[in-house]
């Protein structure tokens, strides 16, 4: 599994699913095209899925926020006889190496999650219709929708089978869903993860599985009756219009650099790092939010969080071996909180609001990035807003101090606003900078007065926004060690350490999902009962079951 | 390593420990035994440890409670020059199987979190007075107690330099302790666990990874006089005399079979099934606490609770491919809950708290143990009070409905108490009901009202105190095969299972150590750049650095 994967698609490309658009209701289909896997050796049986389906995923919530905000409902379905979804290809993840399965099982986490922002941030409601087998990774996909229905029919059934068919875990989300967000009792829960062809009918309602269990003569008209109520409760304002996303302004060069309108990706890859550099706006904000909306995918605010997303995106899972990510920017700070101010100042506008909820993914998107990262902040460096937020999402910052010789740009700094304290809050609900400073907060509330000033760098320091400050004497030294250092461990320690430094704090249904359930999937995803040559996920549809070494651990 | 590993100790056989009572105030002095290895294959050279020297520590700080409640103030420090402990031995893990490694982990991880326990539940407290080298297992030795007091010289520091150094993660807290208890800035966290060498003098206090740096020349007398301090501060009563804990009474049969005098243990190996079963109290509760006093370990409800400790641990440890622990009762639940009420009435006297937060502990080890867990509700059991609690820690409960033929035993039947509601919080702090019922606290409040009610099987089930009822017709049937499936699933699924269905709702600093930082931990212990042939693990010592595949995951 080597070509290089791409995470930019649009619906003329689709394959596996379809929108029907009814107003404020569209009906979302999925119909995965057997024969259109991402990568040779396996087929998309009965709605099974592969990164490819999820990327096509992905793009249709995102598109739906921006280009279909006149949507309220979305209703989740099937476009195949007798199954809803059959979950992750199996044979897809028997053949996938393990860092594979591991980024697959966080960009399909990661895409779930998008359903829940997509109500809580702009109520747009998910909601399932389940008919047929609904099983795994299908089960999950109905899980992360908010209002589960489930026609009562002898082969419709909702099921988590990882457990006992493949001995692996449901890994998105399946049990952090179930007792955390439909509050399962875990005896329940124990019971349901453990029965193979699943649960139907009533007891899936009992058991809290589901929300609805509906006759099957009545399901369809139901599912639609149900939508439109939801659409008239939802207090989503009616009659937006939508920008369109058009496709990035995007280069590849031969050395594996990415050039994008605002970002440049460069790699070295002899030294296992990659440097992303965000330049700022060049132009002044748009005056007001219907300029904004003029602008539309144009807007700097929101091409740079694009394109910063794909980049991310693109290293994590196509620049596997370049361990360390420098984050550095180029711009007028002033600018970025201008562009940022008008969202700020128009949160009530349908665009405004879903830029900014976009940089709160994207933002989660870099935390949850399982690479040491670094920020830079240099002269001519525009750190402020949403860029500022870099500076806590990284392991370490490092920041210019005073003038250095022969740089003629502007003085590093370090630009607060508003946002930084509470508009893009991480995984864990709270503001990078309160997870910052858990152990201080009343230094969250003394840097509030410091908004909107430009902070150079021994006050950075000082107040503990960057992690060093080092003039023209020490820079190059000092940055270089820490390079080199990084270099010098092992990555696998390096994910686990920085998993557990970067979420302090409280937890959520999130967090929960990514730190405990990710971090015990990927612990079986290494285990010989589950992918050794006898283990149960290369021996799936052989018809021989996997053989245990039942020792416990 | 598979000599069998026995729980139980006491001062006159420790080889690690000291302790010196001096009223108040108890320095415990670590002082391990190089050639005192539980295994053999290494030496516990600067006072590294392994699960051995932790069983003594575990000792002392259960009898520092029970023996030793005069006791406000507990100091620990080395007897070593120059070091104050180096960690977990390397060589130890490096030759260890994963599952010791992992097993180890959790001992060691429970036994850190009694130290906070000390202080919360009787306010004893614990203070490191950290001279020479504080590293890996060492500083997180440290962390575990509520006051780290440095000395400053040119040797001593504190460090956790697993990363750098062997390529797996702090295994004991540590990664918790400094973002959550200590709340140390998250880049310079990871600043700190990148410098093999550590950190020493006032650095360590700026960055709050100690309370207080003392010059050396003062260092003793300090610690001396701030150990009075705080024992003056403490709100604990003087004057409180202990209780002895003398040897369990304890048989092993060939067959593996374990007879204490309220618990039995018995093993069907070709199934790799245990059964324990707790046998209730023959006679009445003490009269009051002075009785209680009088009777000492020798009281039924601290009898009980430090066999079924122990017999957790032994199944844990030296009986791991036994992957389904079925858990009875036999006796009176009336004297249960006579016996329960005796400490419940006099929860301000120091040894009925002592035991019932010892139950609270022993209730913990039983949630945290890596098997699958089953309660079998028979006629003539006693769940009730503390032993009630054991259906909620369980997978599942199956309890018999009805008359049995032949079966001559009073029916089964469940009794809650005022206990359950609160005595015994999980390590998410909740109650085991309030756990279970998370997505319906109304039932929660709606139980207050059955308290001492002995509520049979229809209604246990319809109350969802069980998972199950099963009448004489299919009892047998029901749990034969429950107990078939269980043994037909891979023991590691079933571990990563019920580690995240366990622990629904809220988490704390101590269930991140068990389910974030535990998991990532297993994992890395898995990875080759640790345990490979060129892994950092097994590189350790021989002066050439690990080899590292650089991919990431």
């Amino acid at each position: 599994m080597s070509k290089v994967i791409d995470f930019q698609t649009d619906p003329s490309k689709y394959r596996h699913w379809r929108v029907e658009y009814d107003g404020e209701v569209a009906n979302l289909f999925m119909d995965v095209d057997e024969k259109g896997g991402l990568f040779d050796g396996y087929e998309l049986k009965l709605n099974s899925y592969d990164l490819g389906v999820d990327i096509e995923l992905a793009d249709v919530v995102q598109r739906m926020r921006f280009e279909h905000p006149e949507v309220k409902v979305v209703v989740m379905q099937s476009a195949k006889d007798k199954v809803f979804c059959a979950g992750a290809n199996i044979r897809m993840l028997g053949g996938a190496s393990h860092a594979h399965k591991v980024n697959f099982c966080k960009f399909t986490n990661e895409t779930r999650n998008t359903f829940e922002a997509a109500e809580a941030d702009s109520g747009q409601k998910y909601v399932a219709a389940v008919k047929g087998a609904c099983a795994g990774g299908g089960y999950e996909l109905a899980l992360a929708c908010n209002h589960i229905m489930l026609t009562n029919d002898s082969s419709s059934s909702v099921a988590l089978p990882e457990v006992p068919l493949l001995a692996v875990l449901p890994g998105t989300g399946g049990l952090t869903r179930v007792t955390d967000k439909r509050k399962v009792r875990r005896d329940l829960a124990d019971v349901f993860c453990s029965i193979e062809e699943g649960v139907k009918g009533q007891r899936a309602a009992d058991w809290k599985l589901v929300d609805e269990v509906i006759p099957n003569s009545k399901f369809d008209e139901t599912v639609q009756q149900r939508a439109r109520e939801f659409a008239a409760a939802s207090s989503k304002p009616s009659d937006l219009t939508g920008i369109q996303l058009t496709p990035l302004q995007r280069s590849f060069d031969d050395d594996g650099s990415v050039t994008y309108s605002t970002v440049e990706v460069e790699l070295d890859r002899d030294n296992g790092r990659a440097f992303i550099t965000v330049k700022g706006p060049e132009e002044g904000a748009p005056a007001n939010a219907d300029a904004l909306q003029a602008q539309g995918d144009q807007a700097w605010i929101l091409r740079a969080a694009r394109e910063l997303d794909d980049a991310i995106l693109h290293l994590r899972l196509n620049e596997r071996e370049l361990g360390l990510i420098v984050l550095r920017t180029q711009g007028d700070p002033e600018r970025v909180l201008e562009h940022e101010k008008l969202l700020l100042d128009n949160a009530d506008h349908w665009l405004a609001n879903e830029v900014l909820k976009y940089w709160k993914r994207v933002l989660k998107r870099v935390d949850m990035t399982s690479r040491s990262l670094v920020a830079l902040v240099e002269h001519g460096s525009c750190f402020a807003g949403p860029l500022a937020e870099l500076l806590w999402a990284v392991d370490r910052s490092y920041m210019m101090l005073e003038e250095f010789e022969g740089d003629n740009r502007p003085l590093a700094t370090v630009s607060l606003s508003a946002s930084n304290f509470g508009t893009y809050p991480m995984g864990n609900d709270l503001s990078r900078l309160a997870t910052r400073f858990l152990g201080d907060p009343d230094a969250v509330e003394g840097l509030k007065d410091r908004i909107g000033d430009a902070i150079e760098a021994d006050e950075a320091e000082e107040l503990g926004l960057v992690t060093y400050a080092f003039d023209d004497i020490d820079w190059e030294d000092e940055v270089r060690i820490f390079m080199e250092e990084r270099a010098s461990f092992s990555p696998d320690a390096m994910t686990g350490m920085e998993a557990n430094l970067r979420f302090a704090g409280p937890e959520t249904m999130e967090t929960r999902i990514f730190g405990r359930l990710t971090a015990w999937q990927n612990w079986i995803f290494q285990r010989p009962n589950a992918v050794g040559e006898s283990g149960a996920l290369q021996r799936y549809g052989t018809g021989i079951r996997g053989e245990y070494n039942m020792e416990r651990v």
